[in-house]
């Protein structure tokens, strides 16, 4: 269990982990999930246009799906479906509920969809379950940087399943996104469409290259991760009543303020 | 089916629905439900300070728990608990779930938390699914209206059990609720705790009777209902895989069109 944890973070987070079309998962049954969100966007670790007010800094709901490969909801240099668009420039969910649920009616490649609630500042925490299938191992979802022009956080395609097994637990440093659609350049830019749309790119500490952007701080090498998320098997004594949020705090900070 | 749900929309949602301490469900196993929030929030149906800019009008993310009458997520002329103050004032849901895992663990009151993603708009619709049980047929949300002081809808304990069988669908108008936690008095009004705090009460177009109040129309009997919630029973073919979204159209403002 700890290796896996600590190898996958190590990595960090590539759609080319352990996983793939070909990778056939063999696990008995379903699992279930916790998954926590982190947001680590403090005003400390990115000092750069910090938004304080109207909205101060804050993350969207969690929109998040377990799939098979023939499913994806976002990735890296592909154009953001009108769902993604919509939730990472609004944080509206229904278009990109809908498409998720297209998939599953017509391809079966589909197996859930889960939600979090959103967090009202930076720095906080939020959480839910989420069921993998052995035919649908993967999990996929955004969470929108607010306030932002189209910028968002995620995972695309992780795979939970190892083989014969499910595994125990996953953690991945999330990093800022563009959806492509939205040409804004600061955190409080009004809307200004990208037309044609763009694909969807990392945003880096040097990349969209140009001092204006809100992330450009040209002299660090990589951003420190702007959130965390961290997936936990249950076991079958969790499931059902409660239970969900064993060995969290109380208040979301402690873990903040040990982490930063 | 048709039944219940005239019967339930025309009775209006009250606490005394057939429920209560009494009231034993013998159905058999869980039930399954979509639940769908809609906002019903308009410039049309609520012109005064309809709030258009940082931020415009807009839900919280949805936050619900499925209990036993031991449980009590709110309720209306009681003390809010710290939990629902955050979120009624921030959307912070933290605290709040924290809360209802403490009432699973101790008195075993709960069965399961759900939620569902927010909508950036007034009008627009949310959706998931949430899970009853025999012991656990009572449902329980909050959605936060944003902006506000400290004001949201939801409902308190509706009893989704009928003696022996679950209910196929209920629907219910929501109206605001101050959480007696801010003295705002308008939807952008500042910070402004009320201490000591106050119980939650109802906000009507007479009450606070004081014409700065954003929902004080003295011409109307009543305000128009501010939102909807619809839960329909899953069949056990529609479980699992997608099937989530059935006959709900493909952009949310067909349906607010036609009701509105």
């Amino acid at each position: 269990k700890v290796l896996w944890t600590v190898l996958v973070t190590m990595l960090g987070y590539s759609s080319s982990l352990p996983v793939g079309e070909d990778a056939l998962c063999t696990a008995e049954e379903l699992a279930k999930y916790r998954i926590i969100f982190t947001g680590k966007w403090s005003q400390t670790a990115f000092p750069k246009q910090y938004p304080l007010y109207r909205p101060p800094a804050q993350w969207s709901s969690l929109l998040g799906v377990t799939h098979s490969s023939d499913y994806s909801m976002w990735k890296k240099n592909e154009y953001a479906s009108n769902g993604v668009r919509d939730f990472a420039e609004k944080g509206e969910a229904w278009a990109l509920m809908k498409e998720i649920e297209e998939a599953g009616e017509k391809i079966q490649s589909v197996h859930g969809i889960f939600s979090a609630p959103a967090i009202s500042s930076g720095t906080g925490q939020t959480s839910t379950e989420l069921e993998v299938h052995p035919r649908h191992p993967l999990v996929s979802f955004v969470v929108r940087i607010v306030p932002s022009p189209d910028w968002f956080v995620g995972v695309d395609s992780l795979n939970l399943c190892e083989g014969d097994h499910w595994m125990d637990e996953a953690s991945v440093d999330l990093f800022p996104y563009d959806a492509g659609t939205d040409s804004g350049f600061t955190f409080s830019s009004p809307n200004f469409a990208t037309i044609p749309q763009d694909t969807v790119t990392e945003i880096t500490c040097s990349s969209p290259s140009h001092p204006a952007n809100s992330f450009y701080y040209p002299k660090l090498k990589i951003l420190p991760p702007i959130a965390q998320v961290t997936m936990v098997k249950l076991k079958k004594s969790q499931l059902g009543l409660s239970a969900p949020f064993i060995n969290l705090p109380a208040k979301t900070n402690e873990i903040i303020d040990t982490v930063s």
